[in-house]
């Protein structure tokens, strides 16, 4: 792929065939009892399965894949509090080489663990945004690794899409297929997936109430980055880039916020009657499809579960 | 079936099909995490998917099943504070009886919550032995019900052995297959089904250093019940039965035990590292099997995870 334009029908499925023997088609679940209270047919794609626990495995890994061996000689490097900082050491330790991770010195243990264990070389900074970029920027500097950013960028985008891929291959004819939104790699590459390979489907975003960059970007029609994110959700924090945001401005049909208490409420029920585990980011799409059930009511909906990485010793509901 | 005759090959077999309408064929998951932990392949069976979030739907539904319209005529009954009682009320709301069940009142909310959601008709009781079993009576000399024991019921240790026909069914030539033991009713249907379908399989049960009630027996060869359980396994409190503890002394290669604290550990990295929710009587298993790993080196070991019922409000680790 060219991967500094926006990824078409054949790049996406190239991603999916270059991901496709390091990491899992994850599996994709239903469960009545939330079926029968929505009154809808929910397809849940299982990414809190997906290799480090997160959909972010796909795009780090398709990054890491398809650029040239020359341009990632002195390995790769980003800032993350999270899942893509796990993505992409793991990714780095496929392709033997080093993945340095900026990260803010307030990370969870758990996190800082993941990293670790897939040998990521992380770099500890204050937890602002300028600190991670300026500390990123002297990482960059010193090391000559390659800047893989987790959702502005092409091929991470590309990589992303594979699971609505996945979901859409699975299961045809679905009405409505809901992710959630923070930098919005997901919500753009489940977009382009249903593009160019379900046209029928609707995309819709589901964003925190106290991280609403992105609903407030779509109906503004320009870029309004989040100031002060407030909410429980840690993946969605962020705000979305040059790039994620024409697409989901072009092809995701709405973004629809939900406030953290219902999220909360979502994701306990998922983990009490479909016995798995999803952190926070995920919850908030079902979550929304809950809230607004009427507008959804006899749909088949997917809902991209984007990841399972919670601290145990933490739950927001206690 | 002969309902009061052990259960033989063509007995499983048959419950196997005829509970297959009404229950999931549960999937059978692996985590290279812990496969390189322990050195050895493990097949988790994962029965926190079944039905009612627990092997026991198994036993229960068979046994309602094949019963005669005739005997089940003025409904059911079963004295539990767990998984069976939700199972039995859930099995008999397939066939349109009432399921009466007493339950102490010191049974968790979720527990209760779960058989009220299935229709089931709750008499509380002191939450000893002997105030369980005077309920009990009382309320079939009242109703007429039939009683389903939870374990000590051929019928019920028939529909248990099809999770392990299902794990032997879908991964032959495993070395070994670990069921926790409480009452003996899922660990006395695992050994039946490898004597019968996997011959070369050895059958092993885990139980908590705390209720070793099987252990004891095991080895003087005779039954000994428990007294004064205390496990963080709340559904291995129970004591073998007279039915289950001949098939476990003939059919059983070995019954380990293992502390609480190692139970707790094995549960909580279930959960994080296999996004998973199993409940500490399901990580008993494991335990044992990290516990003793050399022994179990190189080997493929299938184990049963045989419930994902937890109170979320009250975790074992905080």
């Amino acid at each position: 792929m060219d991967k500094y334009k926006e990824p078409d029908k054949k790049d996406i499925l190239i991603a999916a065939e270059r991901i496709q023997h390091t990491l899992h088609r994850t599996p994709v679940l239903s469960c009545s009892f939330i079926n029968n209270m929505v009154g809808a047919e929910i397809f849940f794609k299982c990414e809190n399965f997906q290799k480090a626990g997160a959909f972010k495995s796909r795009g780090a890994t398709n990054a890491i894949l398809c650029y040239d061996d020359y341009d990632l000689r002195a390995g790769v490097a980003t800032h993350s509090s999270g899942n893509h900082a796990a993505a992409l050491a793991r990714a780095a330790q496929l392709k033997h080489i080093p993945a340095y991770i900026v990260m803010p010195d307030n990370s969870s243990k758990v996190k800082v663990e993941a990293v670790k264990g897939y040998g990521g070389k992380i770099t500890f900074c204050k937890p602002t945004l300028e600190a991670r970029e300026e500390k990123l920027n002297e990482v960059l500097n010193e090391t000559n690794a390659f800047e893989i950013h987790p959702y502005n960028n092409y091929a991470v985008i590309a990589g992303q899409a594979t699971a609505a891929l996945e979901l859409i291959e699975d299961y045809a004819e679905l009405d409505t297929i809901v992710a959630p939104v923070g930098g919005g790699g997901l919500l753009s590459g489940t977009a382009l997936a249903a593009h160019y390979f379900s046209q029928n489907t609707k995309v819709i975003g589901a964003e925190p109430t106290g991280a609403d960059d992105a609903y407030q970007s779509f109906y503004q029609k320009k870029l309004i980055p989040s100031i002060n994110p407030d909410t429980i959700a840690d993946g969605l924090r962020t705000s979305l880039g040059s790039l994620t945001f024409p697409i989901i401005r072009h092809l995701v049909s709405d973004i629809i916020t939900v406030n953290d208490h219902a999220t909360i409420e979502a994701m306990k029920m998922v983990w009490e009657r479909m016995k798995i585990i999803i952190e926070p980011s995920s919850a908030v799409a079902l979550a929304m499809v809950i809230k607004h059930k009427h507008r959804f009511a006899r749909q088949k909906i997917g809902i991209i579960l984007s990841g399972g990485n919670v601290d145990l010793m933490h739950l927001p509901w206690l």
